[in-house]
């Protein structure tokens, strides 16, 4: 379905030497060189950019949501699209904040919102199944998902952009990240899941209580990522995974948000290992579990501001730092051009 | 010298009624939403804004750095400093980046530099003495580039700036550092010196030996911030504390940087207390003890990038999370704007 080729690491070296010539000590802008070396590597210029940067939010609902597992009723998954739309969440924010385009993506909502030109209305059902009782959604389902997410990445690349993050709305959806990582990892459930946005101790019982049911009933059908994806995730983590495998194929700097975006990351990473190099992980989140699968993925976030909140804000807030990462390997001169001493 | 007020507190619960009442879960945005709240204290408005921001570059070298205890030769110093004023070192790439202004202040660098726009020059003397053997300066040069740095903060601040940054260049400047950092919290030198940006094991020992024996020499002269600052400090770092004593008098906003610009803000509170309630701390740096003199100012600094760099990166690279701060602050909804359920 995809062709996802590794950056061409022949000139590893030479950007190597680029970095190291920079007027200050080796390796002293830290995680700042990383970052550089890998857009370096992917994009093979001497002169990197960030061209019309653009977050993509999107939303769907759960099944599993209305067993009240999360701190807001399921209502809020359609209040917060409309929240989106009229500009005042937080991700529309840190958005304008950092000049960032934005689209919101019904990937399966319970009530269809209205028409907006902000909005890409990618439906496959008004939520899915609830996964403790039965598969989240068809395999078809998931592959239908994955091709919308795929198709609005594309549309976006046309456009001319070369860095794109990806947000999620879902109440509930800590849940199916939660299985997700517990599947892919083979680690038992308490390691993995927590509070999302701040749920109670009774709450969190009853939802390690359906999670574990869930992975219980599944057990078997929970072998590929594509079966993981269907039994236990939910339509905007699918649309998440082929967005980011269709922007990976692209070459695409791909922001990489908190728990429920590492989870569909790390589908895409089992699905197409290549993808990883394309993925900059931008923030580590309060939730129990996101750190582990950081390191899974041998990934040092960029950020660390005790967000959980999702909906991209995390990739949001990081973009600065991508461009500044460029703007030093660009600009900064080396030691021979300022006559400084090595 | 200063007069120094803490914001006016009075309004506490109403910014914090205003940032809980966002259409986001309770605390979700972690630091950024500690950011907006001190923010808003100190601009008691109900837009908050970022105006004018400028990063003001403290440039003098050390007479201690003759003993060859940095990776640098001092003549660097200078060298850098040409650097800064043709704009090719990392500060000029992370404020062109981040649309910050940029000054550098000539505190006392060995050799006069030539005349430049950028450049204000403010020397005391060429270089301090060496703090190993005798008083790096003395107190009326230090009370004067204490002015000096005041100075230019009240020109910058004049000309519609409300949020200010200050970084630093000086070969040997962290052994400055160490020893005010040793002297002000009374530990033991091996608890507060580091690699600075990457000296060998023998130049550390050397290191060491010297600032021991300048802490040794000085004993019972290191009893006030002032005494501190003379006998063992630098002229940037002498006028950076007045700088952040002036900026702090005029209500700005202060981005504080790695170590040397935290030994500086912690005189500076030393000095006067209140002067804290000013200070955003922007980054952890790797020097050894830095950390450590944070958690003393009860400081969660916003980036952790593995910097060593100094010259203001970290605070210029920071710069976007406090608009950021802004912007949610200023712009999104709440729960009954946006008919969200709570």
């Amino acid at each position: 379905m995809f062709c996802i080729t590794s950056p061409d690491f022949s000139s590893r070296s030479q950007i190597q030497d680029k970095i190291n010539n920079k007027t200050k000590p080796l390796g002293s802008l830290g995680k700042l060189e990383q970052v550089a070396e890998q857009i370096a590597q992917i994009q093979q210029q001497t002169q990197l950019s960030i061209k019309q940067p653009h977050m993509v939010v999107f939303a769907a609902d759960h099944g599993i949501a209305s067993h009240n597992i999360s701190i807001a009723p399921q209502a809020v998954t359609q209040q917060m699209v409309a929240n989106f739309l009229q500009g005042g969440a937080a991700i529309n924010c840190f958005c304008r904040s950092n000049d960032m385009a934005m689209t919101v993506v019904d990937a399966g909502i319970l009530v269809e919102p209205d028409d907006h030109p902000m909005l890409k209305k990618q439906r496959i059902a008004a939520g899915t199944q609830d996964f403790s009782q039965q598969a989240a959604m068809t395999h078809e389902q998931a592959q239908q998902a994955m091709a919308y997410g795929a198709d609005i990445v594309h549309q976006i690349h046309q456009s001319g952009c070369n860095t794109i993050g990806f947000g999620e709305m879902g109440i509930g959806n800590t849940s199916s990240a939660t299985a997700i990582m517990a599947s892919l990892l083979h680690l038992p459930l308490d390691e993995c899941i927590g509070r999302g946005t701040g749920i109670s101790d009774e709450q969190l019982n009853t939802k390690a209580e359906l999670i574990g049911k869930g992975l219980d009933i599944h057990q078997g059908k929970l072998d590929t990522p594509l079966d993981i994806l269907a039994n236990v995730g939910g339509f905007e983590i699918a649309q998440m995974v082929g967005a980011m495998l269709q922007a990976a194929q692209n070459q695409m700097l791909i922001l990489v948000d908190g728990f429920i975006a590492t989870a569909s990351a790390f589908l895409a990473v089992r699905m197409y290992p290549e993808a990883n190099h394309y993925f900059i992980y931008c923030h580590c989140s309060q939730e129990a579990g996101h750190q582990r699968m950081l390191s899974q993925l041998e990934a040092t976030p960029l950020l660390d501001l005790g967000l959980r909140l999702g909906e991209g804000t995390g990739a949001a807030l990081a973009l600065p730092l991508l461009k500044a990462a460029c703007a030093f390997y660009n600009d900064m001169a080396s030691f021979d051009q300022a006559g400084v001493t090595v």
